[in-house]
């Protein structure tokens, strides 16, 4: 597949309110966008460093994944996303074919209308990764 | 501070052997340089994402922090770095004084002769981060 860049760290927090001042007065980011994505049960707000951008994701349910992966590990960087180039669903038949457990067979819709798909951290030695496309 | 962009992600791995394969073959990324960091007790294999380098760490004693690291949570995303662009010594400063705990009270030299130094993930909102340049 081809990557052209890091499209966003996703990182999660227990309050983006709370998150944020380190963020834009420490930091110096901006934070741009505030969006609820309800059916991953998630607020997400937008900064940006460079070409990538910061997801900062805050558990609107228990539910949530993210409300899991705070429970089990703590507040941090949740996942790593890459821009493909050339079409989510041909990337993902790609990484397929070399062995890759894949969490969606397909790409769906993310936050800000990219097309988005999953790997499997068992299969990306650890790191959740997500591969997405405009 | 000024941040221009993400200059790397350190990702801690068991075997940059064993993970290159992946990140070469199925990502697409090239690794341009592999390196000992001695005093870190850690080996790194460099790859190139956009803008932003992805270091793979591998520890080269049981002693390594990245060994600790990856004896507590599993191979993953260790630390997050940023390109500041008015000084180590000057964001470190404002990062104090605003409040932050740091790790490096001063800059000290890095793997590839970058001026870099560690923010705690206690005043980050968990995230391991590392402030650099050139």
């Amino acid at each position: 597949m081809k990557i052209s860049h890091i499209e966003h760290l996703g990182i999660a927090v227990e309050s983006i309110e709370k998150a944020l001042p380190y963020y834009e007065n420490v930091l110096g980011l901006k934070c741009y966008n505030i969006e609820v994505v309800e059916d991953q049960k998630v607020k997400t707000a937008f900064l940006k460093a460079g070409d990538t951008k910061i997801e900062l994701l805050e558990p609107t349910s228990p539910e949530s994944t993210i409300a899991k992966f705070i429970e089990k590990r703590g507040e941090g960087i949740h996942h790593l996303a890459f821009a493909v180039e050339d079409g989510v669903a041909n990337a993902l038949a790609e990484a397929e074919g070399k062995g890759i457990r894949l969490i969606d067979k397909a790409p769906r819709l993310g936050a800000e209308g990219l097309h988005i798909a999953f790997l499997h951290p068992k299969s990306t030695i650890g790191v959740l990764t997500e591969l997405c496309e405009k």
